[in-house]
């Protein structure tokens, strides 16, 4: 069986794990328009976290900066416990690349993530899954034909409302989509592949005004409400992605996100600040 | 006219201004319970970057980490610029306190912030205020009395719905609270002091099971919508707050929170995730 591209992606090598500093390369399977996939360099951030020998827990919160798109080509990742506690543990985390004709590295991208051991306890949610939803089967899958926008390949979206609109008529209406969506060729969820998926959601902007206009994610928190148990539930099945804006204003707006698993499991919250044109 | 006792907690002196690094001391005046109250925290760290003379702009995000209570005492702040681009900024900010009998310091805290010089754009909010709210001053004052929580007495608080029950009579509720709030002692709003506010809202889980069960924020970011002239319009007025909670799982859970001017402008946006027992 041939390495799914998400893996190849996100394949960290080490020379010192133990110092937390790993090298990988961006992928071509999940290039954007002028780098990569966001979300694949925040679960690159993750990744670096789950691989490091001093891990403890399992990630609750994570933070990613993107300070400047990586370019194609290989990356240093240094991953850092700053602080571990009897059940929580905090990390910094930093993406930088090589810098031209042996200058001072790139700083392209800066991480705060917390991992923690989790206890048993009461639970219960106050943000239920849409319940007029109907089943991925019955919603058509969205395709754009030859984009030449690879990352989006690598998903199977089935969107129920707020799709990316067809015609940019520049109609004021809604900023909220709700769509199925899993990886195109099956992979059994894991706190990466869900960093990734809480990505996925283009600018809420473009939806608000139906105008394509140049936007691009700026920093993005995602808060992981499962354990290892609850993602195998899920394995390779569709998860419900709802996205909406919040508020535009001068350059950025915000918009956040839901993950639920098909039985209605929460499995993921995130939010995002957006950087925006005109 | 003395100092206000936010200037005070905030006022940090450098001994390298350019190198950022800050010592300030914790503030008696917003003593939480067993640490400062988190707000002053991400506030001080977000001054670090406000004070920093290489600053471009204005800031967009603020991720702060609690990775320990801070005792009383000095603080050490490091306020580092990684990458600068031609409108945004990025941050890494750690406050440390000086180790015991001479050890390592103590990693108290981590942040991360995203500055931006903003344009005049297109603008809107698809998370208007609501609009079933009694003006602040048709709003009764809460008050618990002497709570030996220091920090509580820095703000005026009037709740409109969802206040800190009464009864801890493990009666499940919902998890939203509004209310109305400003600085007892008036103080005209800024960015320091819209970071704190984001994080006045009690735990959650406290009014979702009318049970008061051990609870401390882990990790809490901010999204501010707002230049200098829009906190210029509030000056000292009140804000109102909204705070709900989303997920509640196996020791930790998060709350989303909203800020607006009295006028209706959504100023900041903020989520944390929690820890909670039992």
């Amino acid at each position: 069986m041939s390495t799914h591209p998400f893996d190849k992606a996100l394949a960290l090598q080490h020379s010192d794990i133990r110092a937390g500093h790993f090298t990988g390369a961006t992928s071509p399977d999940y290039w954007n328009m002028v780098g990569p996939f966001g979300g694949v360099t925040a679960a690159i951030a993750l990744q670096s976290v789950l691989l490091h020998p001093d891990l403890l827990g399992t990630p609750i919160a994570l933070t990613v900066n993107f300070a400047a798109a990586l370019e194609a080509g290989p990356f240093d990742v240094q991953a850092t416990p700053v602080r571990t506690n009897r059940s929580t543990q905090h990390w910094t985390v930093q993406i930088t690349q090589p810098g031209t004709g042996g200058g001072a590295p790139n700083m392209t991208t800066t991480a705060t993530v917390v991992t923690a051991a989790r206890r048993q306890t009461w639970g219960e949610s106050d943000l239920p899954m849409p319940a007029d939803v109907p089943p991925p089967e019955q919603v058509e899958r969205f395709s754009i034909g030859p984009s030449g926008v690879a990352w989006l390949d690598r998903y199977e979206m089935r969107p129920v409302s707020g799709g990316i609109p067809s015609r940019w008529d520049e109609d004021l209406r809604h900023s909220e989509s709700r769509l199925w969506l899993r990886d195109a060729e099956r992979r059994p969820l894991d706190f990466a592949s869900l960093a990734a998926l809480s990505d996925v959601f283009y600018p809420r902007v473009w939806l608000r005004r139906a105008k394509h206009v140049p936007a691009g994610t700026v920093s993005i928190t995602t808060y992981f409400h499962a354990g290892a148990a609850q993602l195998a539930e899920v394995g390779a099945d569709y998860l419900l992605g709802r996205a909406v804006g919040q508020q535009f204003f001068n350059g950025f707006f915000d918009q956040q996100a839901h993950l639920w698993s098909r039985q209605g499991v929460l499995l993921a919250t995130s939010n995002q600040i957006v950087y925006y044109k005109e």
